[in-house]
């Protein structure tokens, strides 16, 4: 009968059989410590006079059956939820011996390169510095999810698989589809507004695509995308709104549920005040133009260090972390964004802006049938290709818009990340896919 | 102020301000009936002498101010969760008038050919009878998910990007991947395989890809796929206890949640006794000689007939709509099967059949290194292609298993759909992308 390792805990003095992969091995000569891991914990097992615990490596998988025992004291380990306690060692079974590790796995920070890290991914996936990464994502992806489900919002299935390219005709994957080209959407946009025709309000969790032709820090080719969209608003701040209540479940759960992983980052959930502040795009150039004297007003939206320089200001204006910059220009924005009514050339749009880069952006989407038909085919996109996407807006779409946020991104803001392909459990750029592809393939002509 | 048509019901006597689409409207001269429906729900307004109110069409995007009021004595509609009360309408504002329908969407049931529904996708999905399947499929993933993560399985991201194609291989969807080729994934199955190395337990819910080259009733070459894959088990029956746990939360969510989606569908609950009957292949085909007279017991496995007499059987035997078929043929399984300790012909694999088809895949996996890598050689796959997924083996593997169930697939057996493109909001096959890919591509030479 197997004892899960986190239930040791309520069985001291008795009897357990632990299942698990050694974390690490401390050999003291007559003594063998044993760190064994399993879904649950950590715990340390202590063979004396064993042979076969002394020739145990890293990752290799035991049955070891003992007895529990609590800790002399002073030798208690803070580290671990089991550091009370150990498993005095009886038997150990060896299921699976690992082989040599190209990496030290027992350490507390893995140091290594990005390339190492992915080359041995199955292996550094087991770190646990690098599953904190992503217990943190999943915590995000439910806060999303649960939250909007609260609000009514209906979870449906954005297909990838699409008829055109829509969103950056040069980014886009084709696929060879039988007799035809399909390709691989870059957002569920189209799908998503569709369903606030059908269920007002909807969201999706799914991947989206980016033949990003160059290896920067912050793109993957593969990415989760948390979309949601939601009609009858009167005006697009009320969907800035929902991004804060969306963003304040995220840290909530967080602060609640990822604790123990976030400290391992040194990483704090983003502070802000009662409410997000929020600028316009005009404001956010003239400020950073006050405030640092350099002249970006000319340009169409905030660059890297305006991102920067928007956040400080917010930092040290409002005590806040995150900070909403609205009204992009048309000229940055797809087809279907609402164009502010006062001022065409801006959109009733949004980014929220936080530690210096982008976290989620929205905005307003136009609802007018003829509007939309127009913008598409001024956009140069092929009407026939989007028919079932139009057909949303010929039979009636209220006022509506929505937002995006990608979970890789968000989960590399929050702790903090130099890359983002470590927020990926198996990232894709345009030369590694799990493997670097001109490793397995010839180059096409 | 709006107020959400479910909340009509705690405002009798009081003003209201609805926003919805127009779901149906009678005319009866002076009166006229226009059925609303929002987010939350549809609710019965009456106009009297309004003449607008007459010239208002389903689809038709509204606000209609007015008083709540008890319909009158006899007059009650107990289709709708308002049917006890209804809007006397004051004021009505048109957002968006709806072009002119194909399809009579007030009826209560639609009434069209496939091909109809599908052409009209994003008005057909606006239908109760349509989007009670979309209810029905989220229940379906929510009771997965969490019936999952309360037993300690971590949800992770598996990529649809993949180096080669290794399930079948003619049956993959070829990607132009900037200077190398990349494949749509058929399964997550590497990936959970690997997560298990990092995680013990784990899930995932992603879109997977088949290039399933006819069209078919039962198949999509994109549908969402359910997986899970946990370590440390001693047998594979501990897997099928693991799907029978997953399907009675499933079938629990959908009896508390769904009860009013699947009425429309005159859709049962499938029954099981205490646990769900299991056979061996050889004792299926046994039986169903002996039961039917018709001889399978040559074949390597069940054809689509032999499926529909075992599900009989079980349901005359065990008063089971669900049964286990053990031990597959070898030949039959993918290359990581475990094959059966006492006759490596067979593999320590099932399907969980029910209502004569398959619900659910899954088995025991080969987790030894040496042995793993010999039969990805054997089945003619390269392991340097395959290093990611090797690595987790050879770096300690438990002996380990999981299972797999299509999203679709499921919500079809459950409302007895007559075709799996109806359980997909947005279905592909090898004819539509949305569209018709002929009626805007020309066919590549």
């Amino acid at each position: 009968m197997r004892t899960i390792i986190r239930d040791t805990l309520n069985k001291v003095g008795e009897k357990a059989t632990i299942y698990g992969w050694v974390r690490l091995v401390r050999d003291h000569g007559k003594v063998t410590f044993v760190d064994v891991r399993d879904f649950s914990g950590v715990i340390q097992v202590v063979f004396v006079g064993n042979a076969d615990a002394k020739s145990l490596r890293s990752e290799d998988v035991v049955v070891i059956e003992g007895t529990v025992q609590q800790r002399k004291a002073g030798t208690e380990n803070t580290e671990i939820e089991t550091g009370s306690i150990e498993i005095f060692g009886e038997s150990l079974t060896v299921l699976e011996r690992a082989g040599d590790l190209p990496i030290d796995m027992g350490a507390a920070e893995l140091n290594v390169e990005l390339p190492t890290l992915l080359d041995h991914r199955s292996l550094t996936l087991r770190h646990p510095k690098v599953q904190a990464i992503f217990k943190v994502q999943e915590i995000i992806v439910d806060a999303f999810r649960n939250a909007l489900k609260e609000k009514d919002f209906t979870e449906f299935v954005a297909p990838a698989i699409v008829p055109t390219a829509t969103e950056g005709g040069a980014e886009v994957f084709k696929i060879d589809y039988f007799d035809y080209n399909a390709f691989l959407g870059q957002s569920p946009q189209f799908y998503k507004q569709i369903m606030v025709g059908a269920f007002e309000r909807a969201f999706t969790v799914g991947k989206v695509y980016r033949a990003e032709p160059s290896v920067t820090t912050r793109h993957l080719t593969e990415y989760l995308s948390l979309d949601a969209e939601f009609g009858f608003i009167n005006d697009f701040m009320e969907i800035m709104d929902m991004v804060e209540y969306v963003m304040r479940r995220i840290f909530k759960d967080l602060s609640e549920k990822g604790e123990k992983y976030l400290k391992l980052y040194g990483a704090t959930i983003p502070q802000f005040s009662d409410k997000i502040p929020a600028v316009t795009m005009d404001e956010a150039k003239e400020i950073i133009f006050k405030r640092t004297g350099r002249d970006i007003r000319k340009k169409p939206d905030l660059d890297p260090q305006g991102e920067k320089d928007i956040c400080q200001y917010a930092y040290e204006e409002f005590g806040s972390e995150l900070i909403f910059v609205t009204h992009y220009p048309t000229a940055k924005r797809p087809f279907y964004t609402y164009p502010n009514k006062d001022n065409t050339e801006i959109t009733d749009s949004f980014d929220l802006i936080g530690r210096g880069v982008e976290w989620v952006t929205g905005g307003r989407r136009i609802n007018n049938y003829e509007h939309i038909v127009e913008n598409a085919k001024k956009w140069g996109n092929d009407p026939e290709a989007l028919d079932i996407y139009l057909q949303a807006f010929r039979y009636g779409m209220p006022p509506e818009g929505g937002f995006a946020l990608g979970a890789e991104r968000i989960t590399m803001n929050i702790l903090g990340l130099q890359n983002i392909r470590e927020a990926s459990a198996f990232p894709r750029d345009m030369e590694r896919v799990d493997v670097m592809l001109r490793d397995i393939q010839p180059e096409e002509e």
